[in-house]
């Protein structure tokens, strides 16, 4: 099942289920209403929910099917926004494709860690799909893109083990590790040249997850050129096993996002560097999800 | 003027404005009721409010001057609880003072970049006085302190200038940049070791900032020994730098807090180094804002 956050053109913001047969939302709201399911009136609590709140919308969906009166929205005709209300700093994971370590560092230390390399995005940072990356050029000239996949957490939880993790995914999203790639390597530290307003876009599906393992492609392109290509089969640290090592003495918390790491063929990997420029497209599709399409400026 | 957040043996949870000639405090509640003045129910709501808020404090405390009808509590029959509820990870600069760039890194790069280095730590990890530093002994063996200056922003902005840097800090904080170094060391980017539960005490006061230029004395004691002891005067980046060199491109919101780094005398300086044990307890004391204290298990 995905799910998506949209506006209406009444200005009407909810949440809903994606059909895609025919490329309609159903909306939560129409769902409770029609249903007389209760439904939470946002994804944020939708998450907090875990599975209750998941088993409440699968029943509305039922009743839905033995009786369509709630009409969905055709999605043309919405706005998708960005899928949740990000509290906490974004963490991402480093370096987690052989391929893109090659492109991306000369150091050492970098390149031969065993562990996984851990670092944030702030919450404003957070932007939905469509939504301009901005190049700050008073700040960077090295803006960069990286398709990602996003893992979301559904459970509270700490010293998690890898045969548990998975019951921890709420879902998965796509997002953009937008990177300034002067202030990641001026600052050693890479949490300022990641965390620029508008640097981490995200969404807009939301598909859920079923407890077990799942593997998914990631292609990016920029202004229609494939750029990166990708598969989480690949990674060298396994979503059960970043689950493990980050709520190993650090409690994980629902709608905490934890971004996987991107594959090859980011801008700063090409001789000359491709950065973004403004009037730049930036695309992620990533199977079964779909895409996260985003405009520089 | 020094505030500090609270809870009565009667289990009320509020703030209030410290008296230091007395050891006492005024609770807002009682200062809201006696004299007609609103005051905000948490110390998170009266950064939010900026000036206004600070003002009404002020305006009742003037009429408590005329009429002293609203009763303190002694501090000695409170419990002082962490200030602020936070919400965003904490931003925290690497290396701040010329001794302990070189009791802590031998990494060239490290030491000799002429940028700060910025990196953050989990809202989770955040405690506050009196409350134990968990040792997480399955996750580390070397958890070290940090005794710092903290600063927190009163004020919504973005591309601030260093002339206009102390308009944005609401106050000035104790805190204690907990740190696992062999997490440190061995993911690379700090975010994980910095971030496990409790690896943040933070508080009990906060000293409210006047707009300019503020000099403080710190020192750390474990165990009351006499560790760390440093002057904010030494900063290798000030604070109006800090403020100016993160918001450039990234919007600081109120709320958000900026640990100014630490002085030599942490515990990985020693040789052999003095890691923190069970039993344990660690006071930071900075001049015109107190001490903040935690036992370590």
């Amino acid at each position: 099942m995905r799910i998506a956050a949209f506006t209406t053109k009444d200005g009407l913001q909810s949440w809903g289920v994606i059909n895609d047969e025919n490329q309609t939302i159903l909306c939560a709201a129409d769902l409770e209403e029609m249903y007389f399911t209760f439904l939470p009136e946002t994804i944020d609590e939708l998450i907090e929910q875990g599975n209750e709140g998941v088993l409440a919308v699968a029943s509305a969906l039922e009743k839905h099917k033995e009786d369509p009166i709630a009409e969905p929205y055709e999605l043309s005709e919405v706005v998708l926004t960005k899928p949740t209300n990000v509290q906490r700093n974004v963490m991402c994971i480093g370096l987690n494709y052989d391929e893109h370590i090659k492109e991306f560092t000369r150091d050492k230390k970098e390149a031969e860690n065993e562990l996984p390399i851990f670092f944030t995005k702030r919450p404003n940072s957070v932007i939905g799909p469509n939504e301009h990356i901005q190049l700050h050029t008073h700040a960077t000239s090295m803006v960069d893109y990286e398709g990602e996949l996003a893992i979301i957490i559904g459970k509270r939880g700490a010293n998690i083990s890898e045969s548990e993790a998975w019951d921890y995914v709420f879902g998965y999203t796509i997002l953009n590790d937008v990177s300034a790639r002067d202030l990641q390597r001026n600052h050693i530290q890479w949490f300022l040249g990641k965390s620029l307003d508008t640097f981490c876009p995200m969404g807009p599906y939301i598909l859920l997850g079923d407890k077990q393992e799942k593997q998914f492609t990631l292609k990016t392109f920029v202004n229609g050129e494939l750029r990166q290509s990708g598969d989480t089969h690949d990674f060298i640290h396994p979503i059960p096993e970043l689950i493990a090592t980050l709520s190993r003495g650090m409690t994980l918390e629902p709608g905490d996002i934890i971004a996987t790491g991107t594959p090859s063929g980011v801008g700063k990997g090409f001789n000359p560097p491709r950065y973004l420029k403004s009037g730049d497209e930036v695309s992620i599709t990533i199977s079964d999800i779909g895409t996260l399409t985003n405009p520089v400026r």
